[in-house]
């Protein structure tokens, strides 16, 4: 079968089309025939060598994101049948419950080979059914940024109607949780430095947007909007450069999901605030099975449609990567096989 | 001050229009001059002494929801302002946290005087301001009716996205229990006896409705409906008659909130079925000021109207119970003085 | 291999000792030598088909309760290495998270053949290690009684230091319960029919013990006991003829885990009860792998040990069943291969 | 009445012994008769107006922590009576529930007046009873300390039995959470810089002590003692040059409770530590009313006795919070009225 993949040394040169031997399901497995994929911004770093020493050697297969149609099923398997769409899960072993390290070894296109590939074999615990509304390529996009948004939000955060969420940009992630959180009822305030994608995101659903170039201290303005106490989830996308902003925007008792370090890895921020204010400070990352069936549930009754951005072919892998590093996107940028 | 009371001894015939002194606030208390109240089943009961020993001697001033606005405030009070709009809560000593005896033992209208009054003095941890949007019927309509939906879907339930609620009837707090179960974009299926009532309630978001009186086994029903796997959560207001059909309905490890008795107070249910499918049976009574301040924000933000069926006069209150009783009523019936 | 079946018909006569192909360990999958397997009351309706049209169609192998060593391992096993104990879990498919229909499909010794084989094959996700200083037999008493008292106090009950547990009878849950109620700092109140019980009870730690034949009410003394307000876990294993009790007990916002049916399966207790006092019943019904790890690890440290009344012989099962059959025993019944 | 108390001018030497006159108890309120006090390390901090605008104007009683007899109480005043024993709370108007901005508002000895005083009088829903069998100096030391580490472990960190516990050095906070810790049936992991400190940590229930003098990498270390996966919580108490080692220590999963600034204000940490291993980082503030029921029902039970290091007379304050400046301290220290 026809793959892209890091093939001799890790490097960003080194991502290749390139071929493999058809996988064979084994029992509990299902191959799927994949028809979408979607990129992420740890797909950058992935060629890099960026998750370092427990990423799987080379050649691995790249992208953590996509969607398919099962073709054939292993003995005794009784989640899929034949023809049944289905998205492999980030992390292959995590399908239900809490954290722990043995859930998290094995994640798509670093740990294991991911999904640019034309099949996949994959346990039946960790593959899950998109929404029946959605395209492959915008079922592509939901495995790890919807996936990301709705833990943060729901399984982990609790949302309910009334609550106010700060919202951080308007990448992959952050457009899902102004989706998922309008959703459930609460109002959302974005920020961005454009006030074009803005005024997209207010479209999507965002009630108020604050253009983070015009307003530095747009962590004071996020609060004084939130009626002056402040918000009770921040979506933290941009890490180094934004904690401190989130800090002040954040309620007494509210969390900030700690998802994204686009601007830098090292936290640098007022502990005391942390302290003093009872924050919670909650590490995101994906999601499991059963979170993803609930996810899938509720944008199949409310027919949430997600952005896509643009769609490249399998062969423009690079030129896909390319796009979302040069972030003039505005939500996710796929792959059509 | 006038006031309706129970007064000589514990009869129907016993609730009169009366007068007391009025009340003066102490420290950290606060007097509202009410506008409005509203009645509840309850209500029906309390004048027959049905709450037992722990009724507060006669006389009792009627009734447990109510409006008004604050007309004075004793010392040390920084909650509220004169001016500012205020419901007292049904239980005087919950303000916040979990349940336990101490917070349960000054109910309004039963353990304490209750709401029809031209003035009330309470403690300022015990009232809460309704949504700015609603008029002083529509605010009054809430302390009770819709604070038992909201501790039972939000509160207690963690209702989110995606779930499927069977609602009970059309009575004050099912259809609160439906507009609050759409505020977080669950599905919600209605059971009634009248296709008329069933109709209005789809109106007010309901998705499925289910003629009782056509289909006895609406438990079956209603998990077909929810896909087989049966509901997330049951609005369980009729009690002894429908536990039954109730936990057809809900799925393994699904929720029951039990609220209402109307039908019996004896459960009559196959014990086997809540052991071996892992289902969650919940008392709830009413919620705490914390949940009502939450659940006043997320009205506030939606623009959420009550039903209110009829407003009766502050003299009317007995005719007001009569139509309560008949059953003839979609939504609240309400007393504005 | 050697088995132990219910073959031919629906009955007690018809549990016998047969043979078997040896089963072979698939993709995920263990083959454990079984070593030691324990009775339940369950299993003395299995035989009668008393879990309904849902069971597995004869032949079915016996118990659910065992343990063993991993004997071989099947390709991409992970978890387990040959020589390492292990116990099969009750639930094959409730690996971890909140319970589903699905993950309820295949228990042991009913919907799926159990314990009483030589050999088991099972998925890797469907078995856990006992702790180390656990005899086999020992292990063997784990993963249906004392994962149910597990579930029912620390996972579902998240019970703490001072807390006051009411335990009904002195079975294999009920002297689990108060093992592991005791090791998290609670209080424990037990009650039986017999003085010499309670005694036992107590030395295995047990702060007070009721005789329920002299003290009929005993729900009310053990409020007494627990200083007036009531307890806060009941676990509820007698159901029809002592729940009515067990509200009497629990305090108001307290919790009853309904576990047991031995005095029948009707629930008939006074509703209104539960709604007033806010009350939760959670239908408990054993625990998943996660919670066996988490147990294991807690038993391990506190060198807890079950307590066996009484070990038979393989061929001994029918003598097993009958020995539990005529409730003499204290603690679990357990077979030695 | 007597007080000690900041005047004057925000600084160390305004600290004085001085006079006030005696306080009434309003409604709901009632009067301690002050026996006891313990200092803390923000009360070094207090006088140099270390928390900033939201602290009272001067004079300032000093202290948060404290317990004497209810001498006198005002109308309405239900949860306690002439006689008995009480500790005034942390936050005196967090009596339940989630922390939100407005119950963190009033803290002893910063917004509000201290427990320094011969009386206090405080709303009755602000104090709480001690374990009867403490010594008022032993009660004394409760209120913050204490609570702070069963709020982490307990309401926060739902601690249970076979988790394993890092705690940072041999402060107040740090042994009452290891005492909690144990209490639960947790493992605790103590740290120190001194082996005489770890030698009486292990005495008071510790299971290991690591010198982080000798042993740099001491997350390591206690990553490797709990088997290779991480501990379950950390209790961190030292802020800045403590967090990289803690996230070292914690497992996938895990909970880092941030408490104190000791060595430095500032997070400096790998934010994508948190990110990737689902790390919970939650600030915490002491905790309220209902916890400390909690707790005290707890200790009373398990009759657990605080570690005082040392009592001062009244007059003697400012040795008091010398002792604990000089760190030569073993517990907590005290101060007799």
């Amino acid at each position: 079968m026809k793959v892209f993949q890091v093939e001799g040394n890790w490097s960003m040169d080194s991502v290749k089309l390139s071929a493999r031997p058809d996988p064979v399901p084994g029992r509990g497995q299902i191959r799927i025939a994949m028809r979408a994929a979607a990129v992420n911004y740890r797909d950058l770093l992935v060629p890099l060598r960026g998750y370092g020493q427990r990423m799987k050697p080379l050649p691995l297969i790249m992208l953590c994101d996509g969607a398919g149609v099962v073709e054939s099923v292993g003995p005794e398997v009784t989640r899929f049948r034949v023809g049944d769409r289905a998205c492999p899960m980030y992390f292959q072993t995590w399908a239900s419950g809490a954290p722990d390290n043995r859930k998290f070894e094995q994640a798509l296109g670093s740990e294991v080979d991911g999904t640019m590939a034309e099949y996949m074999v994959v346990d039946e615990t960790a593959a899950a059914a998109p929404p029946a509304h959605l395209s492959d390529v915008e079922a592509a996009t939901l495995p790890t940024a919807a996936l990301t948004a709705w833990r943060a939000l729901v399984t982990e955060g609790r949302i309910r109607a009334g609550d106010t969420v700060l919202v951080q940009g308007t990448g992959g992630v952050a457009l899902f949780a102004i989706q998922i959180a309008r959703m459930h009822g609460a109002r959302v305030i974005v920020t961005s430095s454009a006030d074009a994608k803005l005024a997209r995101a207010r479209q999507l659903g965002a009630d108020e947007g604050i253009n983070y170039t015009e307003v530095p201290e747009w962590g004071r303005r996020a609060r004084e909007i939130a009626g002056g106490e402040g918000v009770d989830h921040v979506i933290e996308l941009g890490g180094q450069h934004t904690l401190a902003q989130s800090l002040r925007a954040v309620r007494t008792g509210g969390t900030i999901s700690l998802i994204g370090v686009l601007s830098g890895g090292t936290l640098a921020a007022p502990l005391g605030q942390v302290v003093t204010r009872h924050i919670r400070m909650q590490g995101i990352t994906v999601g499991n099975t059963d979170d993803f069936e609930a996810m899938s549930r509720a944008m199949a009754q409310h027919r949430l449609k997600p952005v896509v951005d643009r769609e490249f072919a399998f062969e423009e892998l690079l030129s896909a990567l390319e796009h979302l590093r040069s972030g003039r996107h505005f939500g996710k940028v796929a792959i059509r096989f």
